[in-house]
């Protein structure tokens, strides 16, 4: 912005303001240019739409001088290469899902999602204020010289679409469910037999009864996937995500050459991500369940005896992971000492009020 | 930060990214004064220390060019004459809870909270997606010639602390109730005689009996002003206050004087206020609620023939608002059309998750 047209416009509007010190003291920020690696593709725009926002912001509030491209999945680097790209020094940014790398360590689950975890507000509660984001940077750190900035999250997930109806835990014996990490280890105890497969051949896999169950994302991501029209049972909830959160994973060396504005520009930007990428999930889904309900798609909800057996499961899951991994032990124990203060008040006041306006005769 | 040493931590960390341009393309941006007067007392720190992080942030982002000072209620002006302050120019911003103005149009309580309004997470998502926030500046615009920024959010209030137990309906009769606005409306045609008293009386007309009630906001605020000790019944959920959002208002001509970077950085900025408040009181509750119960208070649920005796008489006083104010019915029928959209999809997943990790043994 040019100087003189900024002091005309605050000299008609006088009441707006004293401008401090003329002529204005120059201030002399280089001009940095970063790449940012998704695990995601452009199609799912929420979640991708919600970093370009990021470095848009990022260059509004820094005069243009710290610019970040957006790469797409397999641009740079393939989806799940990102965390190892970012540690590398290829990218400086990675923006992932941080349960994909639960191969490297399970640690990296619990900063994305768990079985029976936090939902999104008080996931938000537990990284900003319960030191869970500062206990799982020192991790993240240590294992990969990264530091993670929360930057979005996609609410409760649903629990996908099933071929056929579950009834009974037996029901789930045996069957082929296109489930990953944690999630997929706690039902494969109940019988499950956990089934990896890209985005791109979930439909045809199910259609030719491959497989007999699949999970992806929220209703307005799922219904671009179409797998209501191959496989209509549509379960919730998705009680191994219950409020997934999403990160930009900066490299720690290139953050330490950030001047303290960027870096502070960094942080804002993520955090307003953070918020904005909830806030548009919930504008987005309603209408696309409806959609889905209106070509065919049957809701249903799992049984409590299901969510039961798999919570039962997922504490097994959790006991023989700490055993394993100190870092998940420390990281689980904090997690859960911080759900065990936090659920029972949610169900005082904030489910109290939910399921009473989920309930009243309009 | 100096610009030598940072050449020299980037060259050390040569991975870090490209540094664009040396010389340094050297910015000029003003140097701004703005202040801010708030409608609250510092003692409320979650409040108050919300807007004391944004003109912080707004400080680092802007490299400390952007300044502004935050002012307590009554420091500037008087905690309920914000809004006219900024209206006026006396000050460039003002943070407070815009249901305080509903004496002056009804309008300005939607923004806020109405009874059996939206939740925190379904506000944020009315007022980014749903088209909320657009619709009520240009209200804000028309009205006091003020913009509204979204910063904060309280989540479900408590319903208060009383003398006496609330079973029926009837035990509503003749209640006096410190309780305002919209809410003492809707309350009023139920029997109760609200009554408006400033914080610093409550405690003492509770305990000699001149009220029998009085609701405030949520545990850790309301720890610190004892009533628990006077009126040991304490009730939930504030039906009235399901996600009372707080606001920064800026007037609108000292905003058109803002250059386009600071004019991001204070949006930004309250976003991050926006996400940041409400993590911190799902951080501070908790203990809160437990310190109160260990000194006595008594734990209640408003019974549901209440809650649902409620809701009719809201309903009444939104179509009596409706018929004498042509904002109120524009903003509310808005609102309302949203809340029935995505009421049900949270139904659907989240209620469902949070009821069941709220009711599992562990």
């Amino acid at each position: 912005m040019e100087r003189r047209s900024f002091l005309n416009k605050a000299t008609v509007g006088a009441t707006a303001g004293a401008i401090v010190g003329a002529p204005a003291i120059v201030r002399a920020q280089p001009a940095i240019r970063w790449r940012l690696a998704s695990s995601f593709p452009k199609s799912l725009d929420t979640l991708f739409g919600t970093v370009e926002h990021v470095v848009q912001r990022v260059g509004q509030i820094t005069g243009g001088k710290f610019q970040i491209s957006v790469h797409a999945a397999g641009e740079i680097v393939p989806p799940l290469q990102v965390l190892d790209a970012a540690q590398a020094g290829t990218i400086e940014l990675a923006h992932t899902a941080l349960y994909y790398f639960f191969g490297k360590e399970p640690s990296w689950s619990l900063a994305c999602a768990i079985p029976f975890g936090l939902n999104c507000r008080q996931y938000n509660s537990w990284w900003h204020y319960g030191g869970g984001g500062k206990l799982f940077n020192e991790f993240a750190n240590k294992a990969a010289g990264v530091q993670a900035f929360l930057c979005g999250n996609t609410g409760a997930q649903m629990g996908g679409f099933f071929r056929k109806e579950i009834n009974t835990v037996e029901d789930l014996k045996g069957l082929k469910f296109r489930i990953a990490g944690m999630a997929g280890q706690m039902l494969a105890k109940l019988g499950v037999v956990p089934q990896q497969l890209p985005a791109g051949d979930i439909y045809s896999s199910l259609e030719k009864g491959a497989i007999d169950a699949a999970e992806w994302t929220v209703p307005y991501d799922d219904e671009k996937l179409g797998l209501h029209k191959v496989a209509k049972y549509y379960y919730y909830p998705g009680f191994w995500e219950g409020g997934p959160a999403l990160h930009v994973i900066g490299s720690q060396k290139a953050l330490a050459t950030l001047p303290p504005e960027y870096r502070a520009a960094l942080e804002v930007a993520c955090e307003e991500g953070n918020a904005l990428m909830m806030a548009k999930y919930d504008f987005l889904n309603p209408p696309a369940l409806k959609k889905m309900i209106g070509a065919g798609a049957v809701l249903k909800a799992f049984p409590r005896p299901v969510m039961e057996a798999a919570y039962k499961a997922a504490q097994e899951v959790y006991a023989e992971t700490s055993a394993k991994s100190a870092d998940f032990k420390k990281l689980s124990d904090h997690y859960f000492a911080y759900q065990r203060e936090l659920v029972p008040w949610f169900r005082v006041n904030e489910n109290t009020f939910d399921d009473f306006m989920a309930t009243i005769r309009r």
